[in-house]
């Protein structure tokens, strides 16, 4: 069996845009007088999509050519909307939950949903897990930052709680991330090299934090094989020990909660996959592709296959771990 | 034979400060009531220091020790001073060069040296090199980037061209890294994880821009095990792959660009180092420990002995190429 925990949904249409204005960021799919559809924020193009966003029974016939058991579907990471007055992303969140939940009931043997919340609010999005929880949603995607505040900020503590309690996992996916404004030289390299570095960020606050010591149950995921955390974790290590778990801040070292993390395969390169999962996260890494986008993983099984590590099942291993879909989370 | 080739200098004194008031970056060493050292810029301490940043007697001493038969000195990067005015960043400069080739007089069979020009005056910085070749020097520092702009931008060719016509290293080492103002609320991860994450988007830039096709003779080295490069060049060799070479604009891979690139073995991890000398850059990796600081690789011997790929020598050979000793760079 075989689970992409990375791909995504955009809905075919949205609500009209509740406060259309000049500095909106509400989205539209539009279509063109060729029959393309493009994603726009506020007017602004932003992706052209085709309908592996939206439609079941496409998404069906590419997992069966590839081999692909069952999907995790979570929003494309633009629709988050940390950066909406907070009713808006509410309604806007609860919509893209709902074409999500609506996606798993055609066939829910082959998805699992991770769903989005308001986090710009705390205590909203909070409140919302029990509806998600009761949705069926296996867990949530949410971004490498929240508006610039990395996950790692203690303001996101009673959000942990209440996820740990109802058993969700969290899906770390990298989002306007940190060095942007540096890059304007090179633009691709926000997508490229930019997303690797605010997912490793993420994950060196969420350390710091102590995070894996404090809320033990719940589940971490990231994206693009948690981008630059491996390196980034190896000196964390060494600060950690020079400075005594931080001034005893962090009892668990930085590599031990790493290991607890779960990872995807969307690495791009077989050795670094391997080395991934054996020296760093054995038993952690889950496949994933971010289907259906330019940058995915093709020919994931053979891509999985090459490895020593991640072959044979062992990524869906840890993905029924990370989804909760087995008792040994 | 051990070459460390990732090691700082502090001077002793420095020159007057040529501008004094509220803003000024300027250095002082302070010598406190207790005789411990404290560099200050403008007035406001930076870091405490010991004669170990000076004194070449103590620094024989701790080689010896250790087994390291030679040195490369570089400056401590805040000294690298793109923020001072022209004229003083360039006479700050030449008075830190002008220390290290002293100490390395005292000792030319022991150390090496790395030295520092003003780039954020290209013209000037260029210019400044044959000085620099004539004193001795292998090559120089330069920031992970220069005010905010990155090493690969194309201000910097004219640069790049006379080093590599002069045949000098550019050792590349973390400074005033991106991500810093969004890690207010974790402060030591500004050195601990954003200082690899800027060593690492430094070398995107340089390889986005195509830079190892275009100096091919130029010899760039990165601090920290260049920092987060790994992941990062995975996913921009995926995106090169898709895009065609950035529509025919970058002729060689980032990977092959990244294995023409040397770094330092100051990981902290051997089996992560053996990652990177074994898959990632073989015959490249040179041994590194930021000798004097806290945050130093000690027992550097042992940890690369450790390693299946880094010990009997190896990283000498890498080191030699590097600083341009050997014919065979």
């Amino acid at each position: 069996m075989l689970i992409d925990i990375h791909t995504h949904v955009v809905p075919e249409r949205f609500p009209d845009n509740p406060a259309p204005g000049e500095h909106s960021r509400w989205p539209c799919l539009c279509v063109r007088a060729d029959r393309s559809h493009v994603i726009e924020f506020g007017g602004k193009p932003f992706r052209e999509l085709d309908a592996r966003s939206w439609d079941v029974n496409r998404r069906l016939e590419d997992m069966d050519r590839g081999g692909v058991d069952a999907q995790a579907l979570s929003p494309m990471p633009e629709l988050l909307s940390y950066w909406l007055p907070t009713a808006d992303a509410l309604d806007l969140g609860r919509y893209v939950n709902h074409v999500i939940a609506e996606m798993i009931a055609r066939a829910p043997a082959r998805f699992h949903g991770l769903a989005t919340v308001p986090l710009q609010d705390v205590a909203l999005a909070t409140a919302e897990l029990e509806r998600i929880k009761r949705d069926g949603f296996a867990g949530l995607e949410i971004g490498s930052n929240i508006n610039g505040v990395f996950p790692g900020d203690q303001r996101f503590n009673e959000f942990y709680a209440e996820a740990e309690r109802l058993g969700l996992a969290l899906f770390i996916h990298a989002l306007h991330p940190v060095g942007s404004e540096r890059l304007h030289a090179f633009p691709d390299l926000i997508p490229y090299a930019a997303f690797p570095v605010d997912t490793g960020l993420a994950a060196m606050t969420l350390i710091r934090a102590g995070i894996a010591a404090r809320f033990p149950a719940l589940r971490f995921g990231f994206s693009h094989g948690g981008g630059a955390i491996v390196p980034l974790t190896q000196r964390l290590e060494h600060a950690w020990q020079l400075s005594e778990g931080f001034s005893g801040t962090v009892v668990m070292s930085p590599r031990e909660q790493a290991r607890r993390f779960f990872y995807d395969s969307l690495v791009y390169d077989v050795s670094y996959l391997d080395y991934l999962a054996t020296q760093f996260a054995p038993g952690r890494v889950c496949a994933g592709t971010d289907y259906p986008y330019a940058i995915q993983q093709t020919e994931l099984a053979g891509f999985l296959a090459a490895s020593r590590a991640c072959g044979n099942g062992a990524t869906t291993a840890a993905a029924l771990r990370f989804l909760g879909l087995t008792s040994a989370g």
